[in-house]
């Protein structure tokens, strides 16, 4: 629920209503370039928890192993716009049903034909079993040879540096593909150049390790060479789920099996689109869509 | 966090900041109709919390000795307006700041000088030190001799009815004054007529008995007479608060010394007011406002 | 500027600019149902002025002997609905344009070649010179023998009953047809039943009488009979406007020379039209519009 | 794209995007009913077609037989509330990417295996390719021995009553249900009392005539017994959609199995749904809120 | 009809009713700045049609010569913004009112009178009948000495650029104020220099040639000289309508009588209101409101 | 009233109620920063002025001093924002209840317990009572040794350059801390050099002067030193009332008894929020939120 205008929450302001998660942003962007994408989660029995399933379907995304808690409420974030440039997030997140995300919920055979699986730092944070949950996953598809991708999405709110460190090193020395912001790469490795950083990282374990560096562009080290990618210049209204979307970019190129430098174009025009639109998702491109911000012009 | 229009919540859904609650919509008809009030509550140290003291500071609602928890977040309720006729609240209370409000909380003094202590079955539902707090308010009004009323306000969502039921028992034999709907009475005494009721509901201890009966108006039982009052015909747009508005001008009119029948007029009027207006205290009326509907017209 | 929800006024409110004015209404009700028509008054030389000389034109309304002062702001209203069912007005009047109207706006010839000469209680409230003006107007229309139509429209933030009861016997007893609520009528002739306060206004010179009696529809005298009209039942979204618009209908009958029966039919319609669309004029049926609320359905 | 609020249209009048179609809205409510539904349409390739395909996707309505029309935008209906009773509406259809629907589209197989194929009167005014659809889908139902149900769905706009007549009765004798107000029904049998119209409609072919009465209810003629339904007393904000929403209710009782009466019942309580929320589909309810208008009472 | 945020079209998403074109653009700029303005268009018997009218007469524009078509709807035109950057038209133009513009509308002796005949690009690609009608006006103007000027508009919606080079070559031989972007220039002359380009136009017949660059200004090629003016600078929300409030205040400066580097100074303020307020035509300026930009400034 | 859109106001142009005013944004941005503050003015009996003592209260504003004035309606201010660059503000304030501010409301004792005492070159230009209440405050700090604060605020549309200049050179000379704007110092001394014209301020009497440039910071001069504050950078949505947020925060900084360069940083961080947020006061900040635009970033 996020204030449609900048100041202080005041009795009567304005709010929208919107569904948000860095998980779903991705899930939403893959399908709408065009791949199979599931999503696994768990909502309350409730208005939003309805309204989080029926979108999600409504983009194509594949959640019917989504868990419908029978007695706690859907999670809830509410963003206030304290400026033009500065978002305040309250979460309610604990003891809500997103919490109860569990190892049931993992489909070894549903993950063993994935072409990526895709975790992020969150979820580990979420509860116990939330964590056990994503180990699952991770354990059935190294087992099945399917790459995992990680977003450490670090989020203070949920636990400290400390546990998320001790917690993601685990994850990370597992994965293929690895994505962070550079203060999120300062929990794992030690505070440097964004390549230098880069490569300790590779160094725990990644094929693939991607920067994001927010106006600066990204940065993929991959095989030793570092490829760089600027930010494609838009207006911006939201830049809230600019990471995300900019991950599902680069992962429907790991689905398309393109290269490094192309899914880093990819990844960098759906972070774009998804800032010049309000919302986390909704600025989402289909693939003929991606010229719009590719030189192509439309009449306007 | 109310919608705006009615239908399923759906991404994208108008959604409307407000505060609500009992206590809060009591205190603040009682002093908008002049009376000094205080409220005694837990928010969190956010956006939501700062905003209900300021606007409770505008009321000119004292609100000194309100906790701001440092840690949890202020409670929540997301409501949405199934169809025209139909509101489905979805409740973010469990684990919150407000659960929080505590003995300590308690001022000895500044009840021992109040007019009315106003206690309500919400509370005590909340958490265990919120309801020795409501204990410890109730023994320190019966030692200083200051009258207590209570409103059952009974919510399925926070207890059963049969925990409800043994807890407001007991606080009923210590209040002066109890407000009930018909369906709350029935959680203390068997159901018949609603004076029938009123008549048993005394029988366990308090002076007057209120009971709310919605579009039929209301019901006051005192030194064993029946004084009834007529609902005041006005255009509703929201019937949330009225109950509680309804409170509000009854304890005025305590305040008043008026006599239980004005008070009851008092009373319907400020039901009234409140449900002709969107939100649950918006519309409360001034005391010079009420002739607004009574009968005096105005410039349309 | 009219609040668009119910309540107190608050920061943060949302209110919708309009013009509004008993006179203005009348002439675009005329104008939409195919009479020429014209309006003077005296607007500021700012962006309020602007609009409604602007939005008159786009109604067909001559406004070319309009005044635009060079020094004075336009007018306002500001409008509070305290609740569904009460709207609170503030005036911005008193030493504003509006009360500049004068004499030298009277265009004789003008007023010579028209059907009817409309004059409202309202414009000799607001100064010396508008008064001074009416008076001009008048005794052209008599002078030429154009038949004077006035509506009481008393504005009690604009003058006591005692100095509109002076003003207005002066002006009635020139006039062919006037139009009052009960409320008004009792200005100049003493309260008793409709029809006997109609019988004692046209004892003071008009040939027809005209009450507005709200829900419980109108009533004409002419020629010394009574007849009655009923309201039209309509959903009701905006009362404010209703009396101005019937006006228009009534003058619009009498510019097509229809019996008064037809007049009163007309009427109501118009002011059925109005209150079923927010805003004072903005509802104002064209003639063949007329059909929808008179039996002639159109798919929903 | 409806007009938000009552009046002529005007410049800068706020619009709210929708979409809406009398079988898209059948189509919904069996869907959130629980029943697999397919609905089988033509859109452009344009904005207003993407949104449509989604939103039936998030529905569960199976859209995989839409065709998207690369050359011909999809079609629009522009509504005006031109008083808060009326409403009027200018249809943008001819020529459009709609009337493309053909006989390529009819999936012989998926009829067959359907419970019912329903049809409007509004598909075979479309065009002539469109009409050779409707044909051949009811073709291949009978054929299968699927019942047929037919809403006669009368569109002025779209061809006179004697085309109109003509079309409907050839498609009328083969059906199994047909729904219709007392207006449609006139299309094709005298004007008589409503049971007398059921009965004439009957012996075309129909086992069952359901005939829609508005505010009066419905009333179903089945094996010779007329059986009558009351409507649902809500809010009403928004009557368009009802009449679809209505006969979704009826054809989920039918694939429920259940009796005419208790078909009636729900067909009644999904009109009650729709009316009482903005659009015309947005309100239909899931089977676990029907008990919030059949007297099993929710917390306000 | 505009979409009020960015974002792919969804259910629910607000629009905004205006109306748009580029003649009418030009013909209210025109009138803005204190010249009569004639705009002659063909609308439907709709609320969309009166709703263009009333408004242009609102702006002074004499619409005395438009068509009221009894039968097609009036044109339409969806726009969403895909992006806070990127515009999406749907237009909804042929076979519409708008399209059976006819000689039969064009009044000779009113084209003798004017000072300037505007004509655009987009007209004679709607219709032969509306093609007709453009050459009517054209010969009647030739015929009576009056200067024509004519805006490239290329529309690749409507017709082709080998269509449109066809035509328009025929147009622009007997003009004497041709305007075009470089990319609607290209349709007629080789690509190269602006400077190159403006002359190789003006080889074709026009005395003045007038390029519209962007945010680069604009050029103009007036007897051999090339005159530049640089874009003024300002907050711009709103791009749509920037081309044709050029073209208005161009030829205003035309019908002022001043030079050709004012006439470019006037018309790009022109465009500067018009993108610094949403809508195509809302912002313009009237003659006193050109300081505004023009160096004045005003307190904020 | 604030138009919300950019444009010329137009019929239903949405406008947004709030409170402004030099005085009140001081006094509520020196209390957000933990200050006592008091408010002394005067306004009606009507919504409007009930709407601006409730707020002020919620901003723990002192307003115990104000009159209610039982005749005259509060004064207004109508905001169009011609374009998204320039606001042209109609004031209602002659005549109005704000103008009768009083010696009678000067209460003595609280100017002499005061920290600061802070007036603006707005009040005197009100009335000829606002004036001598003006001067009696300013004799009661004097005569405590309580500092003054000036903000020159000269509004053009109440005074002409030449009495604005008599009337302020008066209070200029017993002032401590003087605020201007480049133009506004230039009533008092001749134009020069930002530093060259504080010097000449300073000639006059107070010992500190600082200068609001705008875009270009602020400047102050005390004890002979100039020292220079950079604007802070931000997204401007409204920029208005960054003036009044300047000056409350540097008089914030005067009661903390920090240093100049201090109060300059302060009072710049001041203007910075308020401008990013729209409403002249409602972004200033508490003094937790101050590190948000000092370099602490928060989560977005």
């Amino acid at each position: 629920m996020a204030a449609v205008e900048p100041g202080p929450l005041a009795p009567g302001a304005a709010l929208r209503m919107d569904f948000a998660g860095a998980e779903a942003t991705v899930a939403i962007g893959v399908s709408r370039l065009g791949h199979h994408s599931v999503w696994v989660g768990s909502v309350g029995d409730d208005a939003v928890g309805t309204m989080v399933l029926d979108r999600l379907r409504a983009e194509r995304v594949d959640v019917s192993g989504c868990r419908i808690d029978p007695e706690l409420p859907s999670g809830l974030m509410v963003r206030e716009r304290r400026t033009a440039d500065h978002i305040r997030a309250t979460y309610y997140r604990r003891g809500l049903a997103g919490s109860r995300l569990s190892v049931a919920q993992v489909d070894t055979e549903q993950i063993a034909a994935a072409g990526v699986l895709h975790l992020t730092g969150i979820t580990p944070a979420l509860s116990a079993c939330a964590r056990d949950a994503v180990h699952a996953a991770l354990d059935a598809a190294v087992e099945a040879g399917v790459p995992v991708s990680l977003d450490i999405n670090y989020r203070s709110a949920l636990w400290s540096r400390a546990d998320a460190a001790a917690e993601l090193a685990k994850l990370v020395s597992h994965c293929d593909i690895v994505f962070a912001g550079l203060d999120e790469a300062a929990l794992l490795v030690p505070s440097a150049s964004a390549s230098a950083m880069a490569e300790s990282l590779a160094a725990l374990g990644p094929s693939q390790v991607v920067l994001k560096l927010g106006g600066d562009g990204a940065l993929a080290l991959h095989r030793g060479r570092v490829i760089r990618q600027q930010a494609i210049p838009v207006t911006m209204v939201d830049p809230v789920g600019a990471g995300d979307a900019f991950v599902a970019g680069y992962l429907a190129g790991v689905l398309d099996g393109t290269s490094v430098r192309h899914n880093l174009r990819l990844a960098a025009t759906c972070g774009a689109f998804a800032v010049s639109v309000p919302g986390d998702w909704a600025g989402l491109p289909s693939r003929r869509e991606l010229d719009l911000l590719n030189g192509t012009d439309i009449q306007r």
